[in-house]
């Protein structure tokens, strides 16, 4: 069903602080940086191998991202596992009764497909499915 | 310096519930079983690629992962960036100044080599160094 994980996404105050760790501590490229008005981020994508860091900071505090930090401060926000095919992976997971945020794909960072899993179908982590675009 | 994401850790309450989840939901592969008296835990791996999901379930409440729980609920714990040399990480990571939990690997799951780094020193995202035994 699924590839590998995708990426983890992080909840961040400060991007560009949170940027310098990653790149200068950790080593990671910077690869993408786009704002995600749908979801209410600044984001960026840092690669490790195949996998990503995203790095979140909120557009405002009434965004889900802000909301979150308000409550429980910086930290991993979401995992998102990676599919090839994503409506097949939404029907599977809609045949075994699994609660989901978006019934439907809806365009992601970098042109990928996503949908959410309700957190309650997935014992309280936040979970994320992602198709990249033909291009990553 | 990273390979790849090692696994996110996931504490949970119920751990063969959380099995069958993983396993039956996403169609995981459970690779692995351990009781890591250590960490204060018992944990499975589960493949997803080259990737894991470790589930942590907590042998008391005392335990970090116990107190985690009891504080936050079922979620994502920590997440685990692999390496190859775990003694050249360190040093890197130790010539930026980073703050370790572990300033020396210890024995992990599976034989692995692992380190912590202090929350502190990387954005409230609780991190750990691993590197995988030979067979892994």
């Amino acid at each position: 069903m699924f590839a590998r994980i995708d990426h983890i996404g992080v909840a961040v105050e400060d991007l560009d602080a949170a940027i310098a760790l990653y790149e200068q501590t950790y080593a990671m490229e910077l690869v993408h940086r786009e704002t995600v008005q749908a979801q209410g981020v600044e984001a960026v994508l840092l690669d490790i191998g195949e996998n990503h860091v995203e790095l979140l900071a909120p557009l405002s505090p009434e965004t889900p991202v802000g909301k979150f930090l308000a409550k429980r401060g910086p930290g991993i926000h979401h995992v998102a596992y990676q599919t090839d095919d994503i409506e097949l992976t939404l029907r599977q997971l809609r045949s075994t009764g699994t609660r989901l945020i978006d019934e439907q794909p809806r365009v992601g960072i970098r042109d990928s497909r996503v949908a959410f899993l309700h957190p309650s179908a997935s014992g309280g982590v936040l979970t994320e499915i992602v198709q990249p675009s033909k291009e990553h």
